[in-house]
């Protein structure tokens, strides 16, 4: 038997997410045919986030197990070859039996992509959240360094999760202008349900100017229910990468 | 009568390009239709670059004139709630009557895009040129450099057009890496038809070892008929500005 891990990137436009659904078209249950259609026997393809209907991928990872004798890096151009063009493998490597995508200590990075203009751009309306008001970047950094650190994020997710802590470590967090847009680039330990699309939208706030660094802190020391800010839009979340401790997994991962 | 010059983002891929054909959804037709049914008035709408079909723009800049008393920076918000989501008015502005925006001393901006990667990405597939052998970017830059001033461009237009000379200046030429993506970024005075998709092959034949620069010099120094290299695909192509010289509408064009 063979533990397989793909990279995956996907547009997810036209997905209903990553997860199987009974009437919607999955990422996982797109890849997994392409997988049971190569090795010729039936596979389940276990992925490392549950990305939401309207997200995107660069750099999701998911495992099968197989037991045919197939190079692992052939895996992802015969894949490739099955899958629809709004989904792509980016790379396929070999890991110990035991290696579970989810259950790994990582470091997972994601971007969230901002318009900030007044008239629509065409290129950017399936991956940038259009905020036509004019945002104050500084007043924006200002309020995301205070989510760097080991914190609890209890008011940075949109429900009571069955997760056991809410608490999370944010290593980085970036906003980068390049002229109508914002690229928000945050890289952590884990996050909660809607973490980043929540960010983003306290983010948006506090460059409004309707939210100050006084609430995110208070936010902060006070968790609890209830989300400090409206969930930005899907379609501006992308999943960059996820990191692995694993030497030979992260070289290969990071590469994306 | 009033002139008003709108600058113009568009995604070129369900497009058959700018100019209007019999069978084809243009991008001028589109535009015009929405113009007509604002000011309840035939319009002719004359742009400055006839884009191909699957080229996109951010800056493509056309004029149309009016008898309607609307404040010129009102058409591009009321165009929009006419317009589909694949092509948006990025600004308007009132001109001169003489303006003409094609025959008029400019210079344009163009991007083109190289997804230089083995495996496909399906965030690229509509705007980049996937080219899977890894190129040398110290090459192309070497090769790319040759054309930056005045020359003759006959050997990099696709045909011989009913241009009087084939003489063109490049201002700039740049080709910037993020990660798998290369972008190469080029001002000049006006393009041939076709040129900067040939120039674009031409650097990534440089990329491969596959061209030097002494053949790139030799065609620049005996201009002639046939191209130097074979035309990027359409996709990868971005008219990104056009600047006029009077300083009131490049500051308004150069926002975009």
């Amino acid at each position: 038997m063979h533990r397989i891990l793909l990279t995956i990137a996907y547009e997810g436009t036209d997905f209903c997410g990553w997860q199987v659904q009974p009437d919607g078209r999955s990422v996982q249950k797109t890849i997994q045919d392409a997988v049971e259609d190569l090795v010729g026997e039936k596979v389940d393809l276990t992925g490392a986030s549950r990305t939401d209907a309207g997200v995107h991928a660069r750099g999701q990872a998911a495992v099968f197990d197989t037991t045919r004798e197939i190079p692992a890096e052939r895996y992802a151009p015969a894949l490739n070859q099955r899958l629809p063009e709004d989904v792509a493998v980016q790379s396929s490597v070999e890991v110990p039996p035991d290696f579970h995508p989810r259950y790994q200590q990582v470091r997972k990075t994601y971007e969230y992509r901002i318009l900030n203009a007044r008239m629509p751009l065409p290129q950017e309306r399936r991956w940038a959240w259009q905020v036509r008001t004019p945002l104050d970047l500084r007043a924006m950094r200002r309020a995301g360094e205070l989510l760097v650190g080991e914190h609890d994020f209890g008011h940075f997710c949109s429900q009571k999760a069955e997760v056991s802590s809410t608490v999370r470590t944010i290593y980085s967090l970036d906003i980068v202008q390049d002229g109508s847009i914002l690229t928000l680039r945050i890289t952590g330990n884990g996050f909660l349900y809607n973490m980043v699309r929540i960010v983003a939208g306290m983010l948006v706030e506090a460059g409004r100017g309707k939210m100050g660094a006084a609430e995110v802190q208070e936010a902060l020391a006070h968790p609890g229910p209830g989300a400090i800010a409206p969930t930005a839009p899907a379609k501006g979340l992308t999943l960059v990468k996820i990191e692995y401790p694993e030497a030979n997994l992260s070289a290969d991962l990071c590469r994306n």
